[in-house]
């Protein structure tokens, strides 16, 4: 199936963009360009949400049925020429056919004028959120989970081709933030805390999004966003959109790397961070936008800012004294395009009166404007402004679904089985409770057929949840149910109230086994922040109150970030990790606890145990540090619930001792690390082998514990041995100095996969 | 009496070090390091503790009775020449007369070796730490609350008058971090988390240590050490000795400013961070001790490292490969002397063998050791090696021990006071209640008679407990005691059991008010860390059934830092935040619930409502913004339980309207703002005056919510008015910017007092 999707989308693959094509766009561009009046050209510049120019009673909101106020449209479109368009009004997804409507209609408007189309953006975040029907896969963080490359690929594949046949041709999509604070509200739109994995996994995503040479005039791929452009996730609060504290050494070793992948891998858009980094506002920062994103890193694509954000200069972070202020500050930092959202005439006439005034130089705006041109030439919008849902039957169907729950499956990461509760028996009697126990809204998500997801029940009707795919599975006679818990599903995504709990507990009399599902409503960006990261109080009272039956408890844990679970894990007999799975999860949940799918999911982040010991898992060597000698001896407090990497098996896998091709690592070599890897249980099974490595000895920069340097997933019947190689270069073992400059320094360092260990020197 | 008291210090005062004074020194400084060889040199660059010279079985620990091992002293101070020593054996307070035997003896030893002085360095944390019968103030962050400077200054003169008294010249205090994270294990050391608080409270205690003039020559006065440069009270885990992200912008806006402070007010030496910075060891980082503090901020005294934190490079931090690389490291960073703790050898034989080698220079060896000989010769060791108690009539006196009990009774801090269930009437009938209750251990906290201060029981039979004063004050017959949860006085800080819970609860039944002590045991350092920031579980439990019976609580905190009480404080009736206000803090509680004391503390943090939403309350725009338009509206989640500031009197205070001096602010000009206060009630009370300014609009750097730039306490009569006048000039109103260079912007700022404001102009 997946060969026959391929060929299937082969067909429309086009060659790599030419060194002749670029030139011609670039004349294209640069002929438009000669033509365009200082108006139309800050029009480019701007970007508004839909809603603005719906009809309704005011620009926040449309009337529904959604249709377009023509009036309100051409004074957007044609007076102050705006060059984009995002979002779908009044927060809600549209089917294709609405979408094709909706935009034919942008565009015939927008191109009376020089024939130039808009660019239509989305958040388009785990499949093309706002799309009646699209297929939704897991939430970015549990792609990663899998550690299986091509799984992520094939959803971005996919998604791009839904989002085309929405008539859309860019993606607010991957985010390859680092997502290393559990407290942050979009830990969960990331591919976890790990560099080098978010790097790979992004650019699978980039190429996947616009194809395996960017060539996204192919009208099955979109334009990508990566975002948020730089250092978002790790606000010292842990709220969103707040000052974060990042040095140059940490910015160059953990967070570029992922972009810097993604640039060189083609991306055709970047959005920008919307919090403060050492006091600044990113969006005001010229050193990170101009410097270091378009001159050091050379990124020739489209900056666009996050919602706002430059009204947020004056407004929010006060380093501007008004609007027009804020747009010097923003555009001459490096910002091309501004999703200002609503309010778009301040915008446009204090840019054209900043460039009059000599505020903002003429090249700027041409450099922005370029950008801007040359990716709608890119994207073919010249030619084909709209897409249309006819031409694209694979839409929805049974292969992309398929494609779904397959990454789904892979993603489900078991951390713990005592006694081998699971797989369970058929014939089992089932206690299935707690709140995600019979929701869509949890398994997908926020981003899904609404901003904070308060929608997916109305949309998802057709897909199954825990509880669903349960009864399908051990038969309705086998399980009961009882929420005991249930969230408000009009309220906040932490509100929620007790929903037959005694019931529940005294449920639990009558069978052999309870599957208790706990976890988090949906949520994302600020209404998601948290101040406390233990799992809510209600959800631990019905833990404990089950717990204390004795029956054997399957903890299924289905939320954005690892809430703190550390008060009742010790009673649960086995955890199941299920991040946010999407529409295909709870059938997929129910095939691991019964079996018929083999768990391999490894944890792409640290879980931590208390809500103030949070660490990753490369952290430096104080912060796991053992006890040093005399009275006054100190040790530290490492103690993760979960490690990063960890996830168990129904079968079990043996390792080799590594190999090495050689002792010494010289420069301009590779050394090639290899083991043997064998299915010792009674089942098949998936398993990713990980490389870690260690710097034993830094100069300046303590070094880390330790760093991902490569993984391989592996499929293995029982008795099956297969071999993994990695190669590793000088460059793989590098690390930021104090000053940010990247080396890799001589010296002892050691390898680590699976439960082997070997050490080696690098001999330059 | 403090007037008497200031009489009796003054017979001892000496005039400043004059010019003349300080070429005497240069002179016998230069005369005596041209006489010495390498290996002496370096000798006095290193500093044991005690028990390496101590009889006993292993270095770690001595023999009790203590006495001096002639051989492991004559090997340390003769062939070694070590240059100092620091710490009591076994972790153990001390007589004034076996210190003067101790030290005598040490100093007749070293001497022998051309005539030099050991150093004697010790922990006096709140009044000299390890001599029994010594005066014990409140921790340093009961102190600042008080916002009253000269309470602080005359605990520090108290304090050096007391270390001298014990035959030691040098106290490793104040402690000038900023205490801006509330899950550090030693931020009740600090002056709390504002930088102009801190440095102000910072130069009264050098002052009050050193003597106005810092004649430390005078023997009622001691070299202060300043600790710990830089930065080392907000690592990202919150763990000590643990990595920090510190931007240059915020290490010159927040932590700079106190060290400066302290260093223009003559401070002797300075403590190294034992912690990292932005990836880098503090004590492996020439940027900060040598380029910033050595040249940048002229620093002329010693900087000595932390405990073993020169081994700490190679066996922790692994930027050294070994003891002798990580030697090279530190002291060509900056180091001037090693704590080296227990392992001296291995220090001197490497460094000397380093400079052999030429990997440190003899200049270097010859900066350090002029450094180390200069103090040595200020403080007359050469003249005095050995001060006498017999000298110190003063010691424990009734004078010293009312002003602790003074800076106790100002630094209590009214929270809350609901109906005025405060003061307390005369025969009221009192159920005192909770593990604080009667524990001389957790008023004072750590630093007391041992590091961890869990002998605190055994020397303060002498003082009152909360209990005791309770009793005293309302009458044996009106209170009930019964503990409810005990800490478990041999375990760890955090560990806990119940004891009488349930007795307790029930005798609340048969009082009026309860009393209820909650807080921490004591701890600091590592062996504090914490890594959920509630109070406890049992409190939790004691707390939530006392409420239970609908009785009037009265919550007294004792503790540390402040542990999240959300869970229960809505219904507690008054809350008293009373950190560890040491020996007197008893009585002075006492004092302050009966009426016979108004409070008039105020807090020198933010006391936070949850775990995981820890601000400053000079945090950004961004982390208290509200509700912005639209549909996607962001609002902020800016929540604590207290804020910096907060603190309640028995009377009330009104404020007038501001008056400057004029509308606008000149460059090289200064602001006059005044405001009368007014005593409004019926008693008589203090009132800490709290001047804040906000920057309105700042290039690049979001300005901080407000600063504090300046205070004054005041006492009114009921009826009585004054006028408090604060000066401002353009510098007390800068900002540093992004590359951490210090201005003041044009432009316009906001002025509160109270709850008054008022805006001006800066027109430079």
């Amino acid at each position: 199936m997946y060969k026959k999707f391929n060929f299937c989308l082969l067909l429309f693959l086009g060659g790599s963009l030419s060194l002749q094509a670029q030139q011609n766009t670039s004349t294209k561009v640069e002929a438009l360009i000669g033509k365009m009046t200082l108006e139309e050209k800050v029009g480019q510049m701007a970007q508004i949400t839909l809603d603005v120019i719906g009809k309704g009673n005011d620009r926040f909101t449309s009337a529904e049925p959604f249709s377009l106020d023509k009036q309100a449209m051409e004074k957007a479109l044609l007076k102050y020429k705006l060059g984009s368009v995002l979002n779908t009004s009044n927060n809600r997804a549209r089917t294709p056919a609405v979408w094709f409507d909706i935009i034919s209609q942008i565009q015939k408007t927008a191109m009376k004028n020089k024939g130039i189309p808009v660019i239509y953006g989305i958040d388009a975040i785990h499949g093309e959120t706002y799309t009646a029907g699209a297929t939704m896969f897991p939430q970015q963080i549990g792609q990663p989970a899998s550690f299986n490359r091509q799984l992520v690929h094939r959803a971005a594949e996919i998604t791009a081709y839904e989002t085309r046949a929405s008539s859309i041709p860019w993606a607010f999509s991957p985010l390859l933030d680092l997502g290393a604070d559990p407290r942050f509200p979009r830990q969960w739109e990331s591919f976890g805390e790990d560099p080098y994995l978010i790097a790979q996994m992004g650019v699978q995503a980039v190429k996947g999004l616009e194809g395996e040479h960017n060539d996204v005039g192919n009208p099955i791929r979109v334009a990508s966003s990566v975002k948020h452009f730089l250092g978002y996730q790790v606000p010292i609060s842990g709220k969103d959109r707040t000052p974060a504290f990042i040095s140059d050494q940490a910015l160059r070793e953990y967070h570029l790397p992922p972009f810097k992948a993604a640039i060189d891998a083609g991306a055709k858009t970047i959005m920008v961070n919307s919090g403060l980094i050492n006091g600044v506002p990113v969006h005001a920062n010229p050193k990170i936008l101009t410097d270091l994103l378009k001159k050091e890193l050379g990124f020739k694509g489209l900056v666009v800012t996050d919602w706002g954000d430059i009204e947020n200069l004056y407004q929010r972070d006060r380093v501007a004294k008004d609007n027009k202020e804020a747009v010097m500050i923003a555009i001459n930092a490096g910002i091309d395009m501004s999703m200002v959202a609503y309010n778009y005439e301040p915008f446009c006439d204090d840019l054209v009166a900043l460039v009059k005034e000599g505020k903002v130089s003429m090249e700027r705006i041409d450099d922005a404007v370029r950008r801007i041109l040359t990716l709608k030439f890119e994207l073919n919008l010249f030619e084909k402004p709209v897409t249309n849902p006819k031409d694209y039957p694979e839409f929805g169907s049974k292969a992309f679904e398929d494609a779904a729950y397959q990454a789904a499956a892979e993603s489900l990461t078991l951390l713990k089985n005592k006694d081998q509760v699971l797989p369970l028996k058929a014939g089992t009697k089932i206690l299935v409770t707690g709140p995600n126990a019979n929701s869509m809204r949890t398994l997908n998500g926020a981003w899904t057929y609404s901003w904070q997801g308060e929608k997916v029940e109305e949309f998802a009707t057709a897909y199954h949840t825990i509880l669903k795919a349960m009864q399908d599975k051990a038969g309705k006679e086998n399980v009961t149910y009882v929420p005991g818990v249930s969230y408000k599903m009009d309220g906040k995504y932490f509100e929620e109230y007790e929903d037959q709990l005694d019931a529940a507990v005294a449920a639990a009399a009558n069978v052999d086994v309870i599957v208790l599902c706990l976890g988090e409503n949906s949520y994302t960006e600020t209404p998601g922040n948290l101040s406390d990261l233990y799992i809510s109080e209600l959800q631990t009272k019905l833990a404990t109150r089950l717990a204390a039956t004795g029956k054997k408890i399957v903890l299924v844990l289905n939320e954005g970030r690892p809430r703190v679970i550390s008060k009742f894990e010790p009673q649960m007999a086995a955890v199941l990790q299920t991040y946010l799975p999407g529409n295909f999860g709870g059938i997929a949940i129910a095939d691991v606890l019964f079996g018929k799918v083999n768990p391999s999911g490894r944890l792409p982040y640290t879980y931590p145990q208390f809500p103030n010991a949070l660490f990753t898992y490369y952290h430096k060597p104080s912060e796991s540090r053992s006890t040093t000698e005399g009275v006054y001896n100190y040790d530290a407090d490492y103690n993760p619930q979960y490690v990063f990497g960890q996830g168990m098996s129904y079968t079990t896998f043996a390792y080799s001792p590594i190999k090495l091709s050689s002792e010494v690592l010289k420069a301009n070599e590779k050394l090639t690390v290899s083991v043997e890897v064998t299915n010792t249980g009674k089942v098949a099974g998936k398993e990713s082998v990980l490389l870690f490595s260690s710097d034993l000895v830094a100069t300046l920069i303590s070094p880390d514990a330790k760093r991902l340097r490569g993984f391989d997933k592996i499929e293995l019947q029982p008795g099956e041995t297969k071999t993994v190689i990695f190669q590793l270069s000088p460059q793989d073992l590098s690390f930021a100095q104090a000053d940010g400059k990247i080396i890799t320094e001589a010296g002892e360092f050691s390898l680590q996969i699976g439960n082997q260990k070997v050490n080696f020197n690098y001999v330059p």
